[in-house]
């Protein structure tokens, strides 16, 4: 059996799977932050709930939302889990429950999964975009993931595509993830309606959200549509310049954002046909939409662990 | 023994090389365009006068100025080569002379020649990129050249840093060759002086050139120094996006703009040191000048058939 985990910044979910099916032998979901209990401890006692009464754990593999070294088991920073910082994640769980334990960053993990089990199978170069609040990937060259020299490559959120533009949530400027995320999407409405500009999303009296976007787009709201193209014309450039560096055959498309459908995927289509400079880079391709949903963490993560 | 040939837009240059060492046994160049005769007859003659009157030849590698297929072959379109529009070179050549050919991009061997015998000796994760009249690369990812899909990953030059930026020599707008390039920088003083900026680099009566620039920034010429401050700090930019999705452990620069030194290395570093969003990506790591000079190209095809 595997034991998959899923670190983010809310949730700590872990899974138990067998040798070989997609469908967990039992799962669990606790909160990652709670009153005077360090989130590591959280997750051993999690991992702990779900070991098997019997029956032997191959493999423990961990995915977590930041920096991770996979080479050494190290979390070198999670921005958003209280106290991750230089923390030797893999050796603590290795240590506790005497099992070998991977770590991968969660993005990347999820890369390995629509891979192996979803909208990739069968490919060999992939990468695979996830965008949410933030813009996160991973990357399969010729069938293996892209790691870099210690771990913390395929940060495709990233990339620079607007320079000096909006502010991105890692402290530097004009990022696809500043331009492209949900975030970046509701920011921008946000600041053309300071502006004056008029749209429908201004009838609430909450926090402008991508949803909240998505959805005045989908009734024809000027601004809202706007504000998804301007996201979907970067995304689209962004991977024109990912097929030059990486040609895959496909790029997989996860994340909340997505689910905006046509408002987002035509200028990405659209911005991805003008931007590669030889149309060989679209031979054969494919820019497929993740079919691993919520699940794609665990998913990603077992994938790791039967590697 | 091995043969190397290098097929560039002036020069065919071929090379026999016996099994271990990098002096040549022979060496021959000859011009690539001939009238009435086709640059690949003008290979094939050329190879042929450097075989060896005794002995086996194991391999026959080429690497090509323009987009190949190294899976089969294929010169996909080499841009300074006349006819060469899907044209399989590998086929030709190997018929000719029985004895197994393999292809590649001149760029991704150079790439694999500095790693395996130059500047990344020892590394694993690589990234090279040569400064020259355009902009070429290739990536070396845990040991192995990044190849793609078909073969045509690694166009280090054609991702984008300005969007709607200069023309690229590609057809496309601001691309790192159009902004970087020993060409960029050319146009970029040309445009400046014919917008009545002053500088040292008019008084020559020939077309402007980036050696000419070069000259001028080496003597404290104003719009030299900001010619190539603006090539250099996206050129920095640039390498901090590649660390986000490569994480290399070396990434090497060569070509003939390099030789300009500190006006453009200068804040290549420091564009580069403010560019990453982490640290992280600068610990252990070593922006290295290329070491094989104008040997890069036939040592990188022996690169290629010692593989």
């Amino acid at each position: 059996m595997y034991i998959a985990v899923d670190v983010g910044g809310t949730q700590l979910r872990a899974a138990l799977y067998p040798e070989e099916a997609l469908e967990p032998l039992v799962k669990k979901s606790i909160s990652t932050h709670a009153e005077s209990e360090k989130p590591e401890n959280r997750l051993l006692e999690l991992i702990g709930d779900i070991w098997p009464a019997k029956g032997q754990v191959k493999k423990i593999a961990i995915g977590v939302a930041g920096l991770v070294n996979p080479k050494n088991g190290e979390v070198i920073f999670a921005p958003n889990i209280d106290g991750w910082l230089n923390l030797n994640l893999g050796n603590l769980v290795e240590k506790k429950f005497n099992t070998q334990t991977i770590l991968g960053n969660d993005a990347n993990l999820a890369a390995l999964g629509e891979w192996k089990y979803g909208a990739g199978v069968g490919h060999h170069d992939l990468i695979y975009l996830t965008i949410s609040t933030g813009i996160g990937g991973g990357i399969i060259v010729d069938g293996r993931l892209l790691v870099g020299a210690r771990g913390i490559a395929g940060e495709v959120g990233h990339i620079t595509v607007i320079p000096d533009g909006p502010m991105c949530g890692c402290g530097k400027r004009g990022h696809l993830e500043a331009v492209s995320s949900g975030t970046a999407i509701a920011n921008y409405v946000t600041e053309e309606i300071e502006k004056g500009r008029k749209s429908f999303v201004t009838q609430t009296e909450h926090k402008i959200t991508a949803r909240m976007v998505s959805e005045a787009a989908a009734n024809g709201d000027e601004l809202a549509l706007e504000a998804f193209e301007i996201a979907g014309r970067f995304l689209g450039r962004a991977i024109a310049d990912l097929l030059h560096l990486f040609e895959p055959s496909i790029v997989v498309l996860g994340g909340g954002v997505t689910k905006a459908g046509d408002v987002l995927m035509v200028p990405v289509r659209k911005a991805l046909a003008e931007g590669v400079f030889s149309p060989e880079y679209l031979n054969g391709f494919e820019l497929g939409m993740a079919k691993l949903g919520d699940q794609v963490g665990l998913i990603g993560a077992l994938a790791l662990a039967r590697t």
